[in-house]
């Protein structure tokens, strides 16, 4: 594991996702072998916007390895309300902790925190921008539940436009051989026209439906998302559509009887009650994939982590970004770093194109 | 230990309250035989309503059983704000954890949580309803404070009417021989008629006296409770009550020197200061064999609970609880249950007659 | 080591001081001897008020050490809320814990709950009185970074007048012998009397001056502080003397190339980023030391701590301190505790003079 951070998914190879998925598979298998893999190393959850199921996946999995876990998940308590910037944070927690554990509402924030970190930062939620934690977390319950990554039909259903969940996947599944992706969503709510050009980068087959009971027969994986009321221009429009995209017992009795359904979860109506108790509904079943994964994530992170010191960084370029949710606008004192991408000039941190 | 979770004190049979009892004592004379008795094992606090004592009481336990600790404690950084509803969290924690204590606002929410939950569930209060471990502290000091469970005189002083510790503690020692109960409170807060009933049915001697000052000498336990300014009409009812019921070191003089003198704590005014000096006063010590109760509780909570999964429950009535504070008020989904009681029908979350 | 508990650091003898820098320094060199040395052993932070820093380098500190934690860190969700006061929090958590960390905003409070606590008691500051494991930190800091604590030109810049950790430093300092200071700040803003007396008492060397660049060439040290804009009469005040106190590049390079800059931290804008990749900026690293001297001072306030029960303590005066910020105004049942100070009546709590 060659990867000192976890900001984005991509930041891994194959070869390393494939390590971690794997050595989750042992630590199911063994739990016990691993029960003092971490003894006497500290994970830190420096949450400045509050998400409890993904913070306490992560202090789940650190203390099953025998670590400790200590954080902020209180932004009113924290430095910040003193005017403390992030760098001076991360310096200061990163001399405390082994293993940091970022969520911020600011894009790029995690990225900005492991230029100044000595210790190994996970981004678990950066604003709409990256959650690479929760695709781990997908990957490793289809590795699993269907014994391949590739050759599977993919449903995705839902908000198909801002759910950032939803992409991650895209991008990762893309890599294995033979992925059909089924895109069920209203025209409005369909994929960004960057995950399209990805798709046909790779090659892969795709289509899109405008409701779920035509798309669900030929599906290995039905993967729902939330649909917020807010997207929709009237609670008419909304209460017109959301019917077609909530996942019930009838629309499941068209499903193939091997299908897997998955969600991120938290859920509100977009699957009811009932399909709770199929036994393809895995979604509860893939949170606990997500705290194996993040066991093994935490480990191979740690992995050659010791006596790191950050050098500095400088920027590299003249250019400011103006994405306003860009953690760069809030933390000034961060070096400008920009890449050219198909001629274009984007931002490092958040990854939005500049000018 | 058959019972799988402690939702209600009544869920235990009077041996089984006894093995835990005994077990607190036992760890109490040898706590270093019990510093690895839950090494591996993770205990999550889920507390939608704040109780630092309570919280701090579990986790202590815990801790000092070698186990380890996460929670909820900030029900605003929760998935409630986002609508996930209390089956969702039981599902996914008890995924995380391998025991759950849960405290809520509402009724029954201990029970409908226990419903869906892999691993046990301990009821730390929901509502005014029930507070099982308080009335397992206030058993466990009695016991080894006075060496039995029979054959006293208790004194219950305050508000008898909506005091849910009172209830239970009544409830429970109505089951030992020759207990007798005094209640001293105005007839307006006195005990309700159910408790009566109880105590009819089991044929124990009570009575009801409206001062401290005169029940005080025949005492072998006095437990006090906290009146709340707001259970009095006016404002100059409660002053001119409030003295009546306030145990001071004048009102001590009269009471017997071997006299134990209770109290479920948080207390406002209700105990002078002074009375912290009196060795008759044993509520500080209460709270710590509150912490060894609950030490033993886990213990015996955590035996046999691997590998179960919930069954489905299904509805048994077509009847709805109307008690606007129940659980299944703000969780449709929960399947109706309904047991008949003396020819009445009542909800088996909240204990509330229905109809 | 005789002292139970750390309220102020002249509860501390220069042996006992030293002797928990030693053994921080012994840490530092063989962090895995003391992986276990406190094993079994469960810290309290009772913080009042927020300090996510002072609570993080405690709870790392007890981590490293083998032991656990638990905490208050949400005053609202606290019973402070149900009206419960200082002595009965301190009783009850002193029952659960092995040692109790404490930050107020009332003057005196730590003291306060050492009258009650079985338990050591760490004062992790209460309001603007003291903050005595600060100046651990900055003397553990000055010990190892300059392997001395005497003949040293100590600069101190910022506000000198209301910062409590520059008083507690000088205070401390100028027991070693040689130590020469150097106070640089604007008139307004200097030292309170109090402490050129105990400059003066001591005999030691000390000067004023009203400008960074002046002071820097002759020092060994320079202890930066935050000048809160609420300190100047008016925006424009602020805006013409801020930039003389604040630390750049161009600043240091009249500066000696040994020279040590620390910096309690949080900083806002007092010194500049640049600053922080010369190697003279040692304040990060500051905090590291921090959290080893505390895993230190817990060690020593764990020995003989065992079976203590405190003995009832009387007021010794019938006066009333009348400091509004003093505990002993909101916590009434307090003993008054009065020392006479050079024909003056002190209050023990908050060190305020009487009348």
């Amino acid at each position: 594991m060659k990867a000192r951070n976890l900001i984005d998914l991509d930041d891994f190879s194959m070869e390393e996702l494939d390590e971690i998925v794997t050595l989750a598979g042992d630590i199911i298998k063994n739990p016990k072998n691993y029960a003092h893999a971490c003894d006497g190393k500290i994970l830190a959850t420096v949450f400045y916007e509050p998400s409890t199921r993904t913070q306490m996946s992560f202090q789940t999995a650190m203390l099953r390895l025998g670590g400790s876990i200590i954080g902020i998940d209180n932004p009113a308590g924290s430095s910040i309300t003193k005017g403390e910037n992030l760098k001076d944070t991360i310096k200061i927690i990163g001399g405390y902790a082994d293993i940091i554990v970022m969520r911020t509402a600011l894009e790029g924030a995690a990225k900005a925190g492991s230029i100044y970190s000595k210790c190994p930062i996970i981004n678990a939620g950066d604003g709409g921008h990256l959650h690479p934690t929760q695709t781990l977390t997908d990957v490793t319950t289809l590795s699993f539940e269907l014994g391949r990554l590739d050759n599977i039909t993919i449903g995705l259903c839902g908000d198909l436009k801002y759910g950032r969940t939803v992409h991650s996947l895209v991008k990762c599944m893309v890599k294995y051989k033979n992925n059909k992706f089924v895109f069920i969503s209203t025209p409005e709510l369909t994929i960004p026209d960057y995950i399209r050009e990805i798709l046909d980068e790779y090659g892969c087959e795709y289509s899109f439906v405008d409701n779920l009971n035509d798309a669900i027969p030929e599906l290995d994986v039905l993967y729902m998302t939330r649909i917020q009321r807010e997207r929709f221009e009237t609670q008419e429009a909304y209460e017109k559509q959301k019917g077609i995209f909530v996942l019930d017992t009838e629309k499941l009795k068209n499903a193939r009887s091997d299908l897997k359904i998955l969600h991120p979860l938290p859920r509100v109506d977009e699957i009811t009650d009932e399909v709770d108790y199929d036994p393809r509904a895995i979604y509860f079943k893939q949170a606990v994939y997500g705290m194996y994964a993040r066991m093994a994530l935490i480990m191979k992170m740690l992995e050659n982590s010791e006596g790191y010191e950050p050098t500095r960084v400088y920027s590299n370029s003249e250019l400011k970004c103006k994405n306003p949710k860009c953690v760069t606008v809030l933390e000034p004192y961060l070096p400008t770093l920009v890449i050219e991408k198909d001629g274009k000039h984007v931002c490092e941190y958040c990854d939005k194109t500049i000018g």
